[in-house]
This record gives structure tokens, C-alpha cells and sequence, in this order.
């Protein structure tokens, strides 16, 4: 898996500072930003992301290259409607070379774990003979497991990256998305790197855990109750 | 592959022409609710969407449970933003009993068919020997075809079936996703005829085939200069 | 100020649930829509809604009459961008009869609702002159005031009802805005108790204030710590 | 009314054509982005537009500080949902110092002009009074016109434009936000000439008039069928 910030709003903290003023103070958004100290930008960022007024963190976008996740993972990633994907069509590109994710749970047994490469292997012998006999790519693909690579690029805007590393950074989410915001927010760092330090999962907002069971971080609801 | 409309806003057309009268007319909803007769309601349904006036529209709801799909075409279908879903998980539920999808481009050469068919039974052996042997089915599934059968309940308002029938009907679309949405489209004719009649292709609103090469049911504004 | 449910998915909470177990049960949403007891539904959706999986809830919509809010308030409530508004327009109807919302703090100051109300008449009156002179009422009405009535048709599922309410419930949101979600929440109350409920400021799931001054429902993180 | 584009996505007509490169081939967005001219960036995105593949615009957004539009205006321009806005509060601002729009055909009538121009100064004055009365500016502003000045930062991306400038560049839109979206196209072309010169009503992608009645630029529908 790789991830790469490829494109961004430049300043994207000051921007958001910057605009979040104009909703209280009568001068414009330029005069904001022309005056604003780095100091000032990191303390009313986090105040506005710790008091939940996140609309003006939405005037920050950042666009990312994926490569490398299996189609398990862009098939979650892409649930997330406030963003934008463009992603490698298994209709158009023939899949050429053959590169695949091995969960670490197979990895770990050493007999599974060759049964699964030949298994990956097999699918995709057939896939390419399949092509040969003329059958379209696009429908060849139905045999090809989840596993396989696929390369994405998305832009989300700094709201809806706090959203999602709520969920996505939780242990209770699947490793490979975690392990994916996870680079996320390390990419983010180099930018913006409050909002980066923000990025966290949803326990630290509601300060308990809300899942049925705690991965230890946070006491749920229930065990806090208990404890009182 | 089945598709039901399970639930929908009552009286759906009817919803929409009297919400669309408010914004031009003083009376209440509720009056031209009340006052409306089915003719009236068809023309101006009619007239809404050939006009372009299309946010009214979004006032009705469908519902739909979807069954029976490949994870192919819920890949795609996830993508519509617009529209709500919730889908059997692979992480959650270890999957029992083997169905997936054969495209008719693979059923039809008897070799090709077998392999094929082989191959998916292959994988989902490998998978339910993985579980056997500690593997969480989160990770197993890794191996698994993108053939197999998912189901979803997916709710989207009568704008946007509007918007994804005029790509998806489109015969460049992938063929499963075209079949789902057929489905879909008789589906509402049921509940909703005028609206079911609009669900076509994008071309019959441009007056053209705006893709690189036209299937013959409109021709391309190349074709149409060439001619003149 | 008026609210009136007109229109909702059937069995809103039944439809909620029943597509929320699909994600965990080899079931069809139908054979659990048959199979789901009254008293399931309530535990279920209230369990859904503190865990913080809502997916399942955007299957059931809500569609709303609201009518008599000032156009203050109207343009805060369309900022809510998952929802379907239609609203009266003031460039293809001419307003007729003077309705206008007085603010509470107004109408308790004998003499400034007297000069209120005799303004807002001026600037009515005016209005009317500049049409009879020839001006069209979609220029006419920059004169007139942000009380004057307005009317909308809303739709919103009962996730965003959630999330919305969370923001408009809490005493810091604007006194109109305030009451017509409590009219909202009232509504709701006939066809989906459980649901109507939750509607609730958000200190109620986070279980502390996290605006700046708390209006004394609950504690903010500052005041907790300090306790502590 | 001042319109400036403040930030935006660097290279933007550069990164939606890489974007869009990955659906259709193996290599990577930051490979294509290295090697695309101008003159093959300008093509495609020409390409991309016309054949309605409009995705990958998502990736390139603008941000505008859009100042001295009245909130007749601004009530229009926050009913696109697929953009974010910040804009200036009546709620926690006190309006200093009186600016408003007078529409064209308003001023074009003396007579009617000074009477317009001293209404709106009686509102405010006033709105001033009411406060200096105890009343809180929340509820002071109700009698505000809604000629009055309101100042927005607006962020969308160039799918968003396009959809946007189709409808509100029509001459059927009113003419402050057809104004307002000039000036935006007009900024748009320092930085994305192509994508600028894209910016235009929905009858160029139709090559025809949806409207009841054509404002000449193209014929309706039915005029085509006459003329034929």
C-alpha cells in the first residue's frame, strides 16, 4: 500500500481559520488572512474542531494517490459519499502483472498461506486465458478475488477526513482501512498538522466508547456507569 | 438476481407536482394535494422533468431490496452518492452457501464455463478451510471472486433514479448494473408510471448520443453535423 | 409557525431495523420486516443509534409542510444540505397579505413593536407601490424584511432528523429554529416514537457541553475536569 | 459585489486529466501528471466534459470570497448543496454601516429609488434603535431588508461549477446571481481558462432551450419540431 498527498489548498489551516472569522467579525476574509499568526491559526482550529463548528473546515481539500489496497477496501473506502474517487476500472484495463494483498491472519499459517497464493494465482491464469478465448475483460473479472490491487485517487475536504478517521482509525474497523488513514493522517502531518493530530478516532470526541465492546482506550458507556 | 420495492413515499407522484406548486402558487401543499387529479398530476410530472425542474422530485422515496447482485456490480452501484445503502457484510457474516453470477459471455463457451465455475467452487473451499482453521472470515473473504452473490437495501428518491437511469440504462454500461436498474424501472412502474416512463437512457433528454461512439439509437452531434 | 407530517416511508422504525440486520444476517429484509416484534424494533433502533451505526436509518424519509417561519429562519434550515427543500419563491409569486414573524424580545417592548410592525407595513406598502409602477416582484422584494412568512415542503430522513436535531435542539441555536424542530420532533412522535425520542441536543449523546458557556443541561469538559 | 478567488487546487485542469487517466490505464496519477502537456490537458478535459465523464472534476477545487451580494442572493446561492459555505452572521455581527444592492429596475425609477433607498435606511436605523433598546441584533435584524450587503466564502469544485453555472448562467436565472457566477467565471479564467470557457448555460450541452420559452440563444424543443 502506498499513499501519496499529491494535490492540496494551499494554507489549508489559515484558510479555514480565515473563513470560520468571517462569520464573526465583519472584516473580509483576506484581511483574516493576511493578519492571522501561526499561532493564532493552530489555537482556533482546534477550538473550532473541539466546539463541533466544522463547516469552515470544509474550504480545505486534499487529494490523495492510493495504490495498492484490494478491492475489499475500495469497496468500503468508496461508501464514504462526501468525498470524491476516481478509481482503476477492471472494465477498461486489463489487469496486467499480478499484485494482490495477503491479510497478515494468512501470512501467519504457513500452509494457508501458500494454498491462498495459488488460489490468487489460479483466478488469475483463468482470467487471462478467459481473455484469450475472447471473453471481455470486463466480464473475465468476475473470478478475480477481492484480494487484488487497485489504485485510487480521492479528495476529501479536512470536515469529512475527521469524520472518517472517527470511524476509520477505530480499532473496531477493518486493519487494512485503519492501516490506510493511518498513512492518511502521516501524509497530512507535512501539511496541516494540527488538523492531522486531530485525526483520531471517535472515542476521544465523546470521551467513552460507543461500540459494543472497548478496545481498552476508552470505558464504554455501561462501564462507566459501573464505576461511578 | 431479485428486486423488490419494499417501501416508497405514498402516492409518490402526487407528492412531487403538489411540492413543485408551492414555490409558484400560494396555497399550501396540503390544498393542492387535495385538488389535484391524476391527469393533471401526470402532465405536470411530465413537464417538471422535460423542464428540468427536477429538485421537487426528490420529495419521493424508494426503497428497494436488491438481492442476488455480484460484488462487481455493487462496487458500481455504491458509487451512486445520492442514495442510501445498507449491504450484507462479508466482514460480519461468514458466507453459507455458494451463489455467484456466470456472465453470458462465459456461460456460452461450454470449456471456458466449467473452468470458471471450478475455479469459484475452488475459492469459496479454500475460504471456508481457512475459517476451519482460525482464519476470521474478514480475512478469508480476501480470496473470494468478486462473482459472488450480495444483497443490499437500497433507498434512492425519484431525482436521483432519474439521474443513475440515464447512465446505467445506457447500453455503454456494464450489463449486470443495466439489468438491475430494468429491474428497478418495472419495479416502479407499479407505484409510479409516469415517473418508471422517464427512467431512460441519457440521450432521450439531449437529443443525442454525447458517448465516442453511438449504439444506434441516437447519433453523435458528429454524426448529426456530418449530415446536415 | 405550522408543521405537518404529510408524507413518511410506511412503518419508518420497522424498515430502519429490518435493513440494519441484513448487514449481520444471511436473512432477506423482507423475511425480517415479517419476523421483527414491535418490541424488537424499539430496542434495536435505540441500540443503532447510541452505537453510532445510522447507515440503516436514511431508509426511512420524512416529508414536512412548514409554513408561517420568517426567512431568517428559512435560510439557515436550507443550509442543512441532506435534505429536499422546496420553497415558496418571491420572484414568481407576489407576496399577497402581510404574515411576518414578530421575535418574542420585540413584542415585549411595547414601543419598538409598534415602530416594528409599523416598518415592516412601510416596507410591504412599498412594495406593492413598486409593482403598480412597473417593477417585477422579484426586484420589488429586496425591500421587504427577513420576517416576512414563508413557506417550504421539506424532506429529511431520520438520520439527518438526528443529526440536524442534535445542532437545533441545543439552546444555542436560534429561538425560531428551535421551536420548529421541537414542532418536528412533536410530529414525529405519532409514527415513529422511539425515533422522536432521540431527537435531542447533541450534549445528550456526548454526554457533556462542548459549546462555549453551557446553558447548565450538562457540564462542559472544562467544568468536568475541574470537578473531577 | 466583489468576487475573488482566494485559493484553489494547484494545476487544477492538470489534476482532473491525470485523475481521469487511471480509470482507463495502469499507470499511476503522479506518472500521468508528469508527463501530460498542456495541449493534451486542454483536450481531454474538453473531451471529458463533453462526454459527460464528470467525475474527476470532483478533484479541483475553488475558493471564492464573494462580498456585497444581498441575502435575496445569498438565500439562492446556499440552496447548492454540493459546495460549502461560510458566511457572515446577522446572528453574533451587528450590521455597521448601511450597504445594500438596488436592483437596476428599481434605480431606473427615480421616484421609486429615493423611496426604496429611505425605506431601507428607516429598517436599519431602526434595527440600530431596537438594539440600543435592549433587543438582542439576533432579533433586531428581522427587520432587515434583504437588499442588505452579506459577505460568503464559497469552496466548489469544477463538476460543481459546471452544474451550477448550467443553470444559474441561463438568462432565465435572476440577474444578480447570473452576475455573480460572470464574475466567478470571469476569476475562474486566470487559473483554468479551459474549464472557464466551459462555464456556460445548459443549453449549449442540450443544443436546445428546456425552458417554457427561449431567450434566442437556442430554440425550444417543440420550435425544432415546427421548423423541421
Amino acid at each position: 500500500m502506498h499513499v501519496a498527498l499529491i494535490r492540496y489548498t494551499p494554507d489549508p489551516e489559515l484558510t479555514i481559520v480565515a473563513a470560520a472569522r468571517i462569520s464573526t467579525s465583519p472584516a473580509q476574509v483576506t484581511e483574516h488572512m493576511a493578519k492571522l499568526t501561526p499561532d493564532q491559526v493552530g489555537r482556533q482550529l482546534c477550538q473550532l474542531i473541539s466546539m463541533g463548528h466544522q463547516s469552515p473546515l470544509e474550504h480545505a481539500n486534499f487529494t490523495f494517490s492510493i495504490e495498492g489496497i484490494s478491492r475489499v477496501t475500495s469497496h468500503q473506502l468508496v461508501r464514504h459519499r462526501l468525498a470524491s474517487f476516481t478509481q482503476q476500472s477492471q472494465r477498461f484495463i486489463s489487469v496486467k502483472g499480478l499484485e494482490f494483498v495477503t491479510p497478515p491472519t494468512i501470512a501467519a499459517v504457513l500452509e494457508m498461506r501458500a494454498k491462498y497464493v495459488e488460489a490468487v494465482q489460479a483466478a488469475y491464469e483463468l482470467y487471462s486465458q478467459m481473455q484469450e478465448a475472447g471473453i471481455p475483460a470486463e466480464d473475465a473479472r468476475y473470478v478475480l478475488p477481492s484480494a487484488l490491487h487497485t489504485n485510487l485517487v480521492m479528495t476529501m475536504n479536512a470536515r469529512e477526513l475527521l469524520t472518517t478517521c472517527a470511524l476509520r482509525l477505530c480499532l473496531k474497523a477493518q486493519w487494512e482501512i485503519v492501516e490506510l488513514f493511518e498513512m492518511v493522517k502521516t501524509e497530512l502531518k507535512k501539511v496541516a498538522p494540527y488538523l492531522s493530530a486531530d485525526l483520531r478516532p471517535k472515542c476521544y470526541k465523546l470521551t467513552y466508547c460507543d461500540e459494543a465492546k472497548s478496545c481498552g482506550l476508552f470505558p464504554t458507556l455501561s462501564e462507566l456507569t459501573k464505576t461511578d
